[in-house]
């Protein structure tokens, strides 16, 4: 071993060279992995708290099992700073979310240690019991199955999913619940409550006290060590309780809760739990920012930060600024408090981002009508489908790339039945860093197959206060409403809103040599566009859709009887979306003109800054103006 | 009262009829229900065994509850014929499922009854809490909202998000678990064995009699019963067990289990109940096909048997005729079974439907390797992309109309990390009495976004078979086959199976007036009106396309050059669908000539045989001659 002289951070390229230390060094890794995530965190911004959290549990996970041959699943994965640092990509992790640099997410193209790609929440159990079930049929009987899923995530319908279905198969699974009570928000629901009653129960804490400690003395591991765990098991069980847990009630067998942040112990409970057959949850208590003060006081504006002062913490990325358009989300958040106070049916539901969609502020205003309903995509689309059969009217705002998981929901139970509930799909297009699993770019296709539903996206602050107002000003059935995240463009946006007539369009300019067709915020870059184009003498006429469906069936017909070209953009896929909804149109009215698409092509797009991605795509401005006159001069 | 001289089911035109009746009558209302179910569905086939097993649930809750003032969502909806017929329907009850007769399922628009529109699993408790909600909101404090949920749908992962966000809503919900340890198999999972362990324990059983003996005699309601019953609650809690009930985990009062099939109990428990605020779970227990032997005995069969007899329960509809084509399913479900024994890395997984798609026969022949894991298709698709990380070969079996609730993890877990996950969308396009809600018609179009994954559908079990073979013979990552219900069109299916370049489409016939382009079996109507316009001197080249994506471009390019008309005939949505594919590709590359698209409408569309619906949207064979004839003759 390496003479301890200093950094023994440095020395772990690999969690071998982790497992080469002895126990008792393992605090001092800690303390230099949380060092150095505060470190380059504070000035490469990216999440924060969530890394903080585990860095002891990530440590002892790595020092007691053998990864990669032992597979290690993270849910979600905002907390695998920690588990990126130590195998191997120390010297990267500088360029984490950065354009060509490593993700903020396990990955596996990027290392063998990232079992499993994520992003989304709640998917660990199911891709850990699929593994296990795989090392099971091809006899890799000494293989370890970890999963290590949030209290926020295991919410998440599918992870109950996993659960139940892990229950009856016997394969080893060890399910780590990674308890700190927070989802990004503070996390909500039965499930919660009930962990926290173990947590704070003072049966459950002298349990962990006798048992625990009783455990954390064990040297000799196998078969010793598996009698003793099965005998204070059947102490629990006999004793003290004859309490059905709630896991142990779906056939896993728990353990805990433990402290999450006492590395040695940590390291001693996972050992023996290693020689325990069969699906396991070991529940976890750990703490959100642990070790960086501010983190742990302010939990929710620490999940993600920003760059801040890693002495003082102090917060450096205000993107708010005088002069400076509001994010979308901002207009989001004030505009439904005003429709709101308008009119008494409307109701606000969000599944776990009430202050990353800015429902936080209609939340301190009208508590008893905005809900956050923990992370529940499913839930949130149905429960809003419930209230609007009784008259109420639902905002239901999720992320696009998250309503990939309500589909069957949207279609089942809100669009069939033709109920009024309104969409607010956020962050849809390119959100930059978050990359290819939180692109919000597949539901303008996804949106505009399903009847009944109008799809709209507005171009701009005052168009999203427009189609807020026009959602719920009548009955239009279910309505979408997509916009991207971060700013807009302009600054006065806080005008007297007013309905736009479903599915009309508005011409931004005029000319006669080519129509180019936009949809959402792309229409800002292509308005710069059409002044380019108009130095190099070719004239535009510049439509801002405004609605994907329907479509503005009179103007297109105009469109296509007096333009030779016609050229649409959209920041969502190609593959069915806005400019095939263009292309349908004409072929049903046989129109057989050139029409030109820029859209995202059918690959899944990487992470890096928006700008960075739009260049790349030719969905920047110098990318829209180069397609726009090539096709003009190529006919 | 109208005096008691015969059928009492006669008398009831509503329930409020039925509340007239005293409570002793109630079982000779089940027994004249059961009956004249028995009767309707034993010659005009639907789903049997379901709706026998709530007989007495639906009239003790018709009868103790003010329907339809109180809100009663049923899950799924199989089980609804009871209601149906209890609510004005009796008269048209013969006319279920059938072409503008009414629906299998709760529908709104067709009763004030019905509350919330079903047929998919697991969405009830969202529902009503919603519509629980929305009474607190507008202070309607009397209303009761009672969601009824079977064991095997309350596996669904959104049933769990639905739980889990009740719990910590004050609003007085009512989830009646209807545990007959069955979905359409026998139900599997952690949960269903720990309903299992609760119904047969000593303990609760002797609870049971002791508490519910004594609520049973309770005959004075409101404060004082709920004094009782919270009094026997607290008995429960510090005498008998200190049991912390896994519903009670999650925030719900438990009460149960109890006699499903004692109408006059039934009534008395639920009377009690009503006044007890809050939400809580009452755990009944019936049988699935209670009072008709053979459905008892047979449960899988009886769930929707088709005609049978109604004295000898003897099945009527042997759709497996000597000389007629088989159905898709038992080709998959014997093709699998062929390629298994080939290939070691298969595994086939099935979110509860493994007789529905005959997965079944693998099941008994290679249990290790064929998965039911409940009615749960998210994680049905992670668990397959887990199973994929170790090198195993996934056939993941789910009904098209299923698979949109797993959307986002074939996005997310499979396609991003681009893993070999073959998936076979069983019942793609219209499925016929099931209507609306269960129509596979959006698949071609949502799958065909998604960036990695390859679209096929087979026109015939030939094709079905290659296509299976091609999917797992090389490395092609995600792969969809999309097939629909019932029977193809080869009796002499069982070929030896070979490869199919991926892509490539086949001619079927030779023209030059006109290019028919058609996806999956509409090939077959297609291949039929190729014959009838030859008869008219229109000569027309047929191409099977065999893939959405990707498409054959070197048979397109070759077709848009020769060709002056092209008509694209797909049995899915026609927003974003297979014609919208070849638009796009003309766009692409400057094709310019007219395009005829046939498909689905943009609407839903409702139940009937599928030759009835084909007719109405022109997608038969006369239809689609019409369209094709008329797009010829016009230009």
């Amino acid at each position: 071993m390496v003479e301890n002289t200093g950094s023994l951070l440095d020395q772990i390229t690999d969690p071998s060279e982790l497992r080469k230390l002895k126990v008792e060094e393992l605090p001092q890794v800690c303390q230099e992995l949380r060092d150095f995530i505060i470190d380059v965190v504070s000035t490469n911004p990216g999440h924060f708290g969530a890394s903080l959290g585990v860095v002891e549990l990530t440590v002892a996970l790595h020092y007691v099992f053998k990864t990669p041959y032992d597979l290690l699943v993270w849910d979600v994965g905002h907390q695998a700073y920690g588990h990126k640092i130590l195998t191997g990509r120390k010297d990267v992790f500088h360029t984490n979310r950065k354009y060509n640099g490593i993700s903020g997410f396990p990955k596996p193209s990027e290392s063998i240690y990232d079992t499993f790609g994520v992003g989304h929440s709640s998917t660990s159990i199911s891709a850990a019991l699929g593994m296990a079930v795989a090392a099971n049929l091809k006899g890799e009987n000494s293989r370890k199955i970890i999963a290590v899923i949030g209290d926020g995530a295991i919410t998440g319908g599918m992870a109950f999913e996993g659960l139940n279905n892990a229950a009856v198969n016997k394969s080893d699974l060890l399910v780590i619940l990674n308890d700190n009570n927070m989802a990004i928000d503070p996390n909500v629901g039965g499930l919660s409550n009930y962990l926290l009653n173990i947590s704070k129960s003072q049966t459950y804490n002298r349990l962990k006290k006798d048992i625990w400690e009783g455990l954390g003395k064990l040297n000799g591991f196998g078969p010793k060590a598996r009698r003793v765990v099965q005998k204070t098991e059947n102490a629990i069980k006999t004793m003290l309780l004859k309490q059905s847990n709630l896991f142990e009630g779906l056939g896993f067998r728990y353990f805990g809760p433990v402290d999450g942040h006492n590395v040695v112990y940590l390291a001693e409970v996972l050992e023996s739990l290693s020689s325990i057959p069969g699906p396991k949850l070991l529940h976890v208590i750990t703490k959100k920012g642990k070790g960086f003060k501010q983190a742990e006081l302010n939990q929710t504006e620490y999940h993600a930060p920003g760059k801040f002062d890693k002495i003082t913490g102090e917060l450096l990325d205000c993107e708010c600024q005088v002069n400076k358009p509001p994010k979308f989300q901002n207009v989001f958040g004030k505009t439904i408090i005003e429709l709101a106070e308008m009119n008494d049916r409307i109701v606000a539901i969000t599944p776990a981002m009430p202050s990353g969609c800015s429902l936080n502020l209609m939340m301190e205003k009208m508590p008893h009508r905005t809900f956050d309903v923990g992370i529940a995509e499913q839930h949130a689309v149905t429960f809003s489908a419930g209230l609007a059969t009784q008259g109420m009217l639902p905002f239901c705002n999720i992320y696009s790339t998250f309503m990939q998981r309500a589909y069957d929901q949207v279609i089942h139970d809100v669009a069939i039945q033709n109920l009024q509930v309104v969409f607010c799909l956020d962050r849809g297009g390119l959100v930059g860093a978050d990359g290819p699993t939180h692109h919000g770019v597949f539901d303008l296709a996804y949106m505009r197959s399903i009847p009944n539903m109008i799809v709209s996206a507005p171009m701009d602050e005052l168009e999203l206060r427009n189609l807020m107002f026009t959602a719920q000003n009548e009955n239009h059935g279910p309505f979408s409403i997509r916009y991207p995240r971060g700013c807009g463009s302009v600054i006065d946006w806080n005008q007297p809103m007013k309905a736009i007539p479903i599915g009309q369009c508005r011409q931004l300019s005029e000319g006669t040599d080519l129509a180019i067709l936009t949809i959402g915020t792309m229409g800002v870059q292509a308005s710069r566009v059409v002044k380019m184009l108009s130095k190099d003498g070719i004239l535009a006429s510049h439509y801002d859709m405004r609605f994907v469906k329907p479509l503005d069936e009179k103007a297109l017909h105009s469109i296509f009887k007096n333009f030779s070209h016609v050229l649409t953009v959209e920041d969502g896929v190609l593959q069915g979306g806005f400019g095939s909804a263009i292309l349908e149109f004409m072929a049903d009215h046989q129109y057989n003109i050139p029409l030109k698409r820029i859209g995202i092509p059918d690959k899944f797009i990487d992470h890096g800054t928006t700008e960075e991605l739009f260049r790349d795509y030719g969905l920047d401005q110098q990318g829209i103006y180069r397609t726009a006159e090539s096709f003009i001069q190529k006919d």
